[in-house]
């Protein structure tokens, strides 16, 4: 009457995080044939029946959720606890540890409490079943008397050790799939990187950025595998190794630990506010690097030679992973940009930003729904999830009402707080909690050498080779920092921990952990002395850096137009004559900038407010910010920005900055100001501040009027000023 | 080699939802003694050994992951065609449908097509195998090869019929479990209501919404359980039953239906500005009784007569029920308030209010943990978050800075909004994706009397008792409206779903819906028809309504303190000298109230603002209010607002509010206030706005200056005014 049948679906996938072909080589060594040979296993006390069944299976199903809620619960109060000394150290100003830092040190005790201070009773595990199955499916059926329970796979538990499992119980109850980081944690971690991007200094370095983050990550992914590589050649001569170590092993560890994390440093950076090119360089290369990375590494275990043991190189697997990469990345990136200009189309054409609760609902489902479509496509979620981050934070941004604008940073602010945070925590958890440590002193030796080498010959080889190109150097003192600044963090955890089968992979979690641990608190805690020690110009304002005079600010943003590689430029422009006017009320109309025969579409898709830009299109834009920069000026104290809808942001105490409507680069550098003082902003709404512009003797004698009189992306409210 | 072992874990539990035992009469029909018997049921293609194991587990792990994603990315994107349609429907003032049942209707529609349009291939069940279990534990070990995989129950299937599992793959898949509903998706929703109550006009009706929330909803149920077990007897008379239905099981459908929702109406009341004190009946008991059918329920499934199967009645069982309801209903109760009063402290003690996001992230984190803490010591999360809602509003959110409180409000609303039309577009799906449907025509209508009689038999003897001792009688225009507003929602949704076990629950279930359905459409759509054929007043200021003038609005807070009974009388004395002192920054200082010994004690828990208020110890109200609003209205067009921390508030066009500082009441009136108009509020920080005091004239003859020239709930910056 009882049976328990297991759906196996088999489904072939393309393009996954496919482990298992990776690991093909190890099962071999198990017997080949499973044998279908079903034994009865029954120990402890055996159940009453069919009354006591149901009501089992209920108390079961309750105690455990209550175990569940009570082992969340220390997760809670962890972050708690968390939050409260941050602000104890904040509120002291107390720099040699970041919260991340903390988080985990809070996480190392509890982990200490959890493996030697509480003992579970070994009560629960009253009936022991066991029956056979080949393979493990993903779902499983069990039938007790003609109902059918249903069970999911949750991960595989401890390696060989079937009776030394109920032991560690609790343990096992704080580990989270590794799966949880990928689907929940790191989404709003990497999409708050976008969405929070500096971009006009992303974009003026945009050329460097790239070069580290691919070439870069690239080359410091190979060294360190062909460092470690040696390194576990010498182990195995010394019979040091306790398990198989593959070159692609090495490889995929190099990828994994490529992946920097600055967080810790850029606080501090945000903090002290370091140079801003610094700043960005670093920044864009951490968030692009974390794509870069995950991407790499499943291209690597992708990589399968014909022969399943041989694990030799081949060209043309080694081809496959390319194609792999190539892949996954460019479809990640495209769906990730094609759900953000859906987003910024549909916040554009509906008047949604009337209500600031169905905006921000809107936002953030279609953000979501980037990561879901392109996990279900077979692309990277979290990759998909970076690009539609940034292609918000380029177009939808705009359309949004300054309301929603403010929820919606507000909101993934707060989760990539949590979830960053949590990451943190875990991971100090994990030191005890997880139950297949592998520590082998010569491998954590060789790893931090690598580790330190592959990152050496990341900066310092491509510095050299942008510093030929660029016409504003990275400083050595600046290849020092971004050196020293390669912290592991989220990421690099997330990778390590997704797989721990093999005796390989857990020795590199092992290792990972005791990387991130060393980066996040040596060389976070030593930013602000190494700052000072390379003399790194610290105070300054990324905004009047380039905006203290509305001349300085037009030729800066001349240059930094001209500074730039051609094929910038061209999206540039391509950017601005096209893609901003279709997606956001911005920029010039598309009736202007579209050829003559594209007029009834173009009439249908331009906003009525980019009328008004329509000045823009004669390409002088210094004129037009010098113009801006001094109109901006007679505000005095007070800089009101007008947006395209009729709502105003008033900026106090910020008038030499040229954010009173603006031309091209104006706009972004009015955003970008957005983000970064958003802690001095504040939006009002109906009210309606009238200033008088009654002297007109401030307006500067160089400005050259334009031929249209209207200021650019000005609307009636301000001609009334 | 193959091995399947399962860990069972027993643990009694005292409180919890125990459906099981309610349902210990049913499987006495199975065979009582499970056949420890294993069998071997392989159909299909068996695996290629070893080697395949791996790569197929890994493959099935990816397939199902990637099939979740596009399971959930439908809803997702059901969702965000719900906002666009919402948009729609507010853009041209529809009201004839809410957005709840616009969510429903996409919903069924989507369900029709998962059910009839699309065929998913039954390649996936490519192995199936069977084994034996005796019950279903929380927990499978599979053994394979060495390896050991956890599976987790995930919940029943259909009953019965286990080669039709199959076939419903697709439809199972978008078949949440249950406990999502209650874990999940309901927790942010209770916690919403409690924290959006508009606290003065709840707490003037205190008497009445308990007794409706309370009396009312335990007369509910027992009138439901009563019509329905005469229409459950006599459809056993006609043969219509098809299978058991005891008094218990119709008392449990009488507590589920007894919880009502009338967020769609409430919705429009908010919007067409009916009169405060019917949506503060409506909305309170809609809050409160959601907490009282869940633990009527729970009791009721606790409702185990000593016999097993007898299902009649007993004096001993009855008083445990009761004891259970007791024990869980104040044990939540407790928790909840413990925690919002804990979080209280924190934020009042600690200076968090600097850094809005950490103390965001300590709001959400503290009442999340309220959840967990409740759930894990047995008692019901989603009634503990409802308390912890209301002490956060009441306490915690004065010490929040402007920008948490912006924060929280939106972050709560967001996430209310979200969970809602998620449930209610899930709810229409269920009604073609559930596969164990009961619909018998004879019980859908005899649930439609006896829900309809069940509301009556709560609201108008209730009314009748009531208005003997209430001043401010409730008429019967209102009694009706409160009658036709009693929607059935997520509540009864979640708590019908929640166990679908039985033939009884099934057919509960398929009723439910129907009734939810009805009321929604019929009795959400027909709100603005009925308001006006009841001559209700529409249009009502919630705040201009007492505060036209400063002495309107003194003597109608005197009569309001003086309109309520004793024990609240007792407990808002208590609440002002004592608790609003120690857990916030307002009221009297607690050296003044409390006793000469506690004097250290007192000085240490009294936060620095509070001496400011020694004033109102003076307990003349009025006198003060009518001070203060006659000070507010020389402000002429613009109402400062000062708050004890130095922060502003400014409010345009609402000079005739005695929001400026204030009494008692008025603090209260201004926290409500806040949250209301919040759509037009804004709060400025880092200006400073100073206004000229310069035209005395206006000030109002009638006010008799108290003896301390202070206004009270002043700060240093209000004397420079």
């Amino acid at each position: 009457m009882c049976e328990c049948g297991s759906a196996v679906r088999e489904n072939e996938d393309k393009m996954g995080f496919t482990r298992s072909r990776f690991l093909g080589g190890k099962p071999s060594k198990a017997p080949l044939l499973l044998p279908f040979l079903l034994t009865v296993l029954l120990v402890g006390s055996q159940g009453d029946g069919g009354a006591m069944d149901n009501g089992a299976t209920e108390r079961i199903a309750e105690e455990s959720h209550r175990q569940d809620s009570a082992y969340l619960l220390i997760f809670i109060m962890l972050l708690t606890l968390t939050i409260l000394t941050i602000w104890l150290f904040k509120h002291r100003r107390f720099r040699f540890l970041h919260e991340t830092g903390l988080a985990m040190i809070y996480g190392l005790l509890v982990g200490v409490i959890l493996r030697f201070g509480i003992h579970a009773p070994q009560s629960m595990s009253d009936v022991i079943l066991s029956c056979a199955a080949n393979g493990s499916p993903a779902t499983l059926l069990v039938n007790v008397s003609g109902r059918f329970y249903e069970y999911t796979l949750k991960g595989e538990v401890g390696q060989g050790k079937g009776h030394q499992v109920q032991d560690d119980e609790m343990l096992r109850k704080v580990t989270f799939d590794p799966e949880v980081f990928f689907n929940i944690l790191l989404p709003p971690i990497i999409f708050h990187a976008g969405y929070s991007l500096k971009r006009r200094h992303f974009f003026r370095n945009i050329g460097s950025i790239l070069a580290y983050a691919f070439i870069g990550t690239v080359i410091s992914c190979f060294v360190i595998g062909l460092i470690m590589y040696g390194f576990v050649s010498f182990m195995k001569v010394v019979g040091q190794l306790g398990g198989d170590f593959y070159f692609t092993d090495c490889l995929f560890f190099g990828a994994i630990v490529s992946a920097t994390d600055p967080v810790t440093v850029l606080a501090i950076f945000n903090e002290l506010k370091v140079d801003v090119d610094l700043y960005a360089l670093l920044f864009g290369e951490s968030v692009l690097n974390d794509a870069v990375a995950i991407v790499l590494s499943s291209s690597i275990v992708a990589y399968q030679p014909a022969g399943d043991n041989s694990h030799s190189f081949e060209a043309m697997a080694m081809l496959k992973s390319f194609g792999v990469f190539l892949g996954v990345f460019s479809g990640s990136f495209a769906l990730g940009v094609v759900t953000g200009v859906v987003t910024a189309l549909v916040t554009k054409f509906t008047k949604l930003r009337d209500f600031p609760l169905l905006e921000t609902a809107l936002f953030f489902l279609m953000s979501w729904s980037t990561f879901l479509l392109a996990e279900a496509c077979g692309f990277t979620g979290v990759v998909a999830v970076l690009f539609c981050g940034i292609t918000q934070a380029h177009y939808t941004y705009n359309n949004l009402s300054p309301d929603s604008q403010d929820r919606t940073k507000q909101l993934f602010e707060l989760l990539n707080f949590l979830a960053e945070n949590f990451i943190f925590s875990y991971m100090g958890l994990t030191l005890f909690s997880f139950q297949s440590h592998v520590f082998n002193p010569l491998f954590i030796v060789g790893a931090f050498v690598a580790v330190f080498l592959g990152r050496a010959a990341n900066i310092y080889p491509l510095s050299f080779l942008l510093n030929l190109g660029r016409k504003n150097k990275i400083g050595y003192n600046f290849q020092h920092v971004m050196m020293f600044a390669g912290l592991r963090g989220a990421m690099t955890f997330a990778l390590s921990i997704r797989d721990t089968a093999t005796y390989a992979r857990q020795m590199m979690f092992s290792t990972t952990l005791l990387i991130v641990f060393f980066t996040v608190w040596i060389c976070g805690g030593g930013t602000t002395p190494m700052l000072s020690f390379m003399s790194i110009p610290v105070g300054v304002d990324s905004d009047q850096d380039n905006a203290n005079s509305g001349a300085l600010d037009g030729s800066q943003r001349r240059s930094t137009k001209h500074e730039s590689a051609w094929p910038f430029r061209i999206w540039y422009n391509f950017d601005h004559n096209y893609l901003k006017p279709l997606l956001t009320h911005s920029g010039p109309p598309l009736t202007a900038t579209l050829p003559a025969c594209c007029g009834p579409l173009a009439r249908c898709l331009t906003s009525p407010q980019a009328y008004e830009n329509e000045g823009q299109l004669h390409d002088d834009d210094s004129d037009f910010i010098l113009n801006d920069a001094s109109v901006s000026s007679m505000y005095a104290d007070v800089t009101v920005s007008t947006d395209a809808s009729g709502s105003r942001t008033v900026n106090p105490k910020h008038s030499s900055t040229a954010r009173a409507g603006g031309g091209v680069g104006s706009f972004d550098e009015g955003l970008d100001h957005e983000l970064s003082v958003a802690e001095h902003e504040v939006a009002i709404r109906g009210t309606r501040l009238v200033l008088p512009m009654d002297d007109p003797v401030e307006a500067p004698t160089t400005v050259t009027l334009p031929p249209p009189p209207s200021p650019p992306r000005s609307e009636p409210h301000r001609h009334r000023l």
